[in-house]
């Protein structure tokens, strides 16, 4: 069950943002890291099987990432995808 | 090739998310839509596999959905993930 | 284990606030509900066990009570307080 | 009787989020810190029997801890919660 | 014991300020209204002996009074005046 | 006739709000200085015979007062009170 | 003498921008109004002898003019030119 | 010459944004709109060879198409590009 | 013919805003600076014969003047004054 | 066929506008770049052939140009110009 639990929205202090991302991207529990249009440079998707490893993700693993100038962490809720259509699929059956 | 092409944050009017999250997640080429903490209330991943189809899907499937506030659409320059650590993969490779 | 999940901030549509109060105070899993200074109206205080009835508590229960202009819900990753400062109390030991 | 005077909330220099998050709790007045979601980083919870207390603890104790950017500090008018619904408890009876 | 509890500042709906004005001045326990210069159209000065009435005066009574599209309540922790300045007077003397 | 000029709204660089307060407070024409909650830190209420002088507090000495980060000061046009309300007394009358 | 004692930034209801101007600049006291780029819509300059004048044009006879969504009033402190730079005009010499 | 004069961003109502980019694209001195990504829907580039034609085109023409929410203009004041930086073209060589 | 062609909104460096209003007020081209209440400092009209001067004004004399945090520059499209109303003046006839 | 890709808007630190826009015109990719009025200083217009150089511009060349305070970079779907009005030209066919 590949469970998406938080989006973290990240603007960069002006500089290599390539280098940002990919020191971001090999935290454990990191899925993926984009680097964005918009207000934002990056977005970092966290997936983990338990919601509690996500405090550490994001108040101490990425939040001491040199580099990140503010961090806004949308936790998600629920999952709707076609397939789960029918079945209102949510993150803990 | 799995490409993120957008992350559109989306404020819906007060009412019935869940509702609007299911309608969104039924347009072909969202992958799936996550209902979120903060300032926004879902947020939709559009993977497709030509950048022109984003054009479509934000601009007129999703923007045409009753229960919608407003969209920020943020598309997607690079991906990074762990698998991709050495070869740095990027779109361009 | 006493687990504060969410900290709703909600912003009213003018008129009778205690009256919104009220009704959201009547939610199960609402803990408590605050009138405040500020550019938020309430501060709704979510206590529940599983965090998975938060997204039914925030985004269908409370999302739907009539005279709310705007939520901004912050969840809760952990909870520091003088008791546990020596064990360092977080809601995984 | 156990009155929430004030909900702080606070903006943390990138960093050591849980070690600034101790030594608030630290301080004597304030019930709970927690670690949230979204643009703040923490919530102080100050609770104290006078609300003269609160002063020296937002303006003095709080404001001179090293590590905050910024803080946004809600007083509580009154409290709502399911019990106290039939007698409107208020905070100050 | 001449007390400020509350600066309110309200932004009203394009119309009649000076009357929405006098509907606030009339109401007990508000000392002044001054029309303002900036983003803000009134500000109101609550003062009351105790600080229990500036609940009902913010929530229930100036919330309902017609004309009204935003308010921001600000509450004093403590006055700081030249004459207190010697004995630094403050509201727990 | 006691005059209200100008309503100061200030923020503070973080550190010891209450000796801001004071330097303040002690500047001529500054009647009372609030410590309060939100988003501003302090307001200072100017109150002087004559409008020309608010150009000098505002602008020369209370800018000049160290530990300030922003001023967003908002003049008084008329000031509206229940004494006033039949002859709907304004400032310069 | 002549006073600029405010310049009160309009954004207009989408529409008739110009036809708004007109009637704006119709208003006694009002020396001239721009169209402007920007977040705002319109400038109008007031200029009058006695400060009293504005608290009337500004919350009652701008007000009211309809099509206008929302003002922002700059009430001028004083004003610096070139030739006033050796004698440091002011409003008070 | 071919002269920018002013980039027009465009909040859309939300809705048919493909069908308002084409009712502007039709304005005479209207160069091209793009739908985008980010806060904005739309973007206008007004190409003219008169500043002029700038406030008909922005004040009256654009700002009377019905379905726009919000227009923030900004003015072009030099072009700078590849062919110019050596003779450092600026629109009054 | 006197045109404005730009109003410069300034916010300044906490400090000796008299003394950065003299500096501005000294560029040629600059007609008149006002030190404002608001969340802005500053007001610099800027009134020249071609529009292209502007640019250097604001881009490059202004801009580099010591003391200023930040600038938005609003420039005018057209002007409306009583003694025009007939003839609808537009500033450049 | 000539596709833009990509509206940069730039908010410069205060200091020599133009010889930064001058900076940034150089990058290969970049069409054009313009001195605005408004909240931003330039824009960067992106023109090129495939959308993946676009990250490469933005998060890395432009994102490393010294004297940047922060960017937001809108990326184009679709381009409207009145050529095109009848057969609904995308950039894409």
């Amino acid at each position: 069950m590949n469970m998406i639990a938080a989006v973290v929205l990240i603007r960069a202090v002006p500089g290599d943002v390539p280098a940002l991302a990919r020191r971001i991207a090999g935290i454990d529990g990191v899925a993926e890291v984009y680097s964005v249009s918009g207000e934002y440079d990056l977005i970092a998707i966290v997936r983990v099987k338990e919601y509690e490893r996500i405090a550490q993700i994001v108040t101490e693993e990425i939040a001491q990432v040199s580099g990140i100038e503010r961090t806004n962490t949308l936790t998600a809720f629920r999952v709707y995808s076609k397939q789960d259509l029918e079945r209102a699929w949510d993150m803990w059956d």
